[in-house]
């Protein structure tokens, strides 16, 4: 989806997050602010938001040295997130729908970076969110392809969200299942690093998509990765950076994510808050 | 105060609200917040958040060519107010501490404009934090300073809060009151034709500051409104554009305020949400 004028404030605030993240000068957070400002005055030159996003983090970089300002918060997440796991399994085991509840524990991890800007505690916000069900939910298709899938390829999103996904895969360990994450650091997404600290079955394949935006831009991946991509039985993924990024795309992927923010609820006809397994293609 | 990092994104967000609320056509919006971007550079060269204000709106009226984007919203907060008018009497009828509870309606009419950009119902609104105490109430001192009262400055913030004030004003029917107001249409800040259409009784001065910001900036006010200033005996500033702008003034003035962002509230020693009347010279 292209990008949007709402977008651009919310990019300025997440710089400024960033920003501080990686400094405590007020000096260097400032000359970070302008040149992100700077930078939106030619958003129109970027296609995807995902785009913009990373050129904006690029500048906390270039300013500070900084490569990775998240690390701390990512670490933190994954460590939050395993101590979280045993439950999240436990709440699955009790479930008669597995296959829809395994698929809203994957989406409910997706709170993850809220709760790094708003200050909210993940562990009480995951037990708040999780007994929420879907508000799109294309199931039905879902499972249809399941019965013949044999790859199944996730795009991931956040750090720590990793841990909720991996309760997903392990109800799916009978596939080849291979986990794609963002080629370097950016904001709080998951690099391969992330996946490995989140305990992964060794069965599971984890790749880079060759792409180091907060959101996969197809055109920009390995030939490896894009592989993979076109020939998966389902794609599925993670979170609304990847959703910006891939929303237009052909081939059928399905979309897993809370929608967090007015644009995206609304390009997906629900409301902000919502949990959403969404198919680009079902219901066409 | 000095223009924060924080209000940056903020700012923005507030034209794109302005930029959508004077024009439906996205090209004239995009060249608003590029624009916006570019003023964004130069922050620095202003020493208060209203003065930035000012410039960013002056950029929706220059490519608009709508000089009062907010003139519809304002009448319409005028009638809601007005509608609400007799309850709030109502309220303080009830009321042992008269006083107390007619600063409170005023400080509660400041709800207004986050009503305007969060879409919330200002009846239900008012009607919901009427009854919520202050957070900080520099009660004592300001009935110390009234005994000897006989000239009372207001300056006011925007337009349908006017309404709020007026049950405070009708208080103090004795003294002299003079109501300032901005010189021009800004935001959704009342003007003197706003004040007029909130029935002020007609004993009452309603004045121009002279100054166009949303904010009153006392370099810029007129002489005859800095000759009340500095005479008056009790001043209370409405708002959080007048106080960023009056914060560190020397005479002492009466902060009337619900803090609004997370700047203004810390400044102030409260939690955003909370209700204050602040003097900046009592407890020194």
């Amino acid at each position: 989806m292209e990008i949007q004028l709402d977008c651009l404030p919310c990019f300025m605030r997440q710089v400024l997050d960033a920003s501080r993240m990686a400094t405590d000068q007020l000096e260097i957070q400032k000359a970070i602010i302008i040149d992100t400002a700077k930078l939106i005055q030619n958003y129109e030159e970027y296609k995807y938001s995902p785009s913009v996003g990373r050129e904006m983090h690029c500048i906390v970089k270039r300013h500070t040295g900084v490569s990775d300002p998240y690390k701390d918060v990512k670490a933190r997440n994954i460590k939050t997130a395993l101590s979280i796991y045993p439950s999240l399994k436990h709440f699955l085991f009790k479930k008669k729908d597995r296959l829809y509840w395994a698929l809203k524990i994957a989406a409910t991890g997706n709170i993850i970076d809220s709760a790094i800007y708003n200050d909210i505690d993940v562990e009480s916000q995951v037990e708040k969110e999780l007994d929420s069900e879907f508000a799109v939910c294309d199931l039905e298709r879902f499972e249809k392809l399941l019965k013949d899938c044999k790859t199944l390829l996730i795009i991931g999103d956040n750090a720590g969200e990793t841990v909720f996904d991996r309760v997903l895969i392990e109800d799916f360990l009978c596939l080849n299942i291979i986990y794609a994450v963002r080629s370097e650091p950016i904001i709080n997404d998951a690099t391969a690093e992330d996946v490995c600290a989140s305990d992964f079955n060794r069965s599971i394949k984890v790749l880079s998509s060759g792409c180091n935006a907060p959101g996969t831009i197809i055109e920009e991946c390995s030939s490896e990765f894009l592989e993979i991509y076109n020939n998966a039985d389902i794609v599925i993924s993670k979170g609304q950076g990847n959703y910006e990024a891939m929303s237009e795309q052909k081939r059928e992927i399905f979309f897993l994510l809370k929608a967090k923010c007015p644009i995206v609820a609304d390009r997906l006809g629900v409301h902000v808050g919502d949990y959403v397994l969404k198919s680009n293609k079902y219901g066409e």
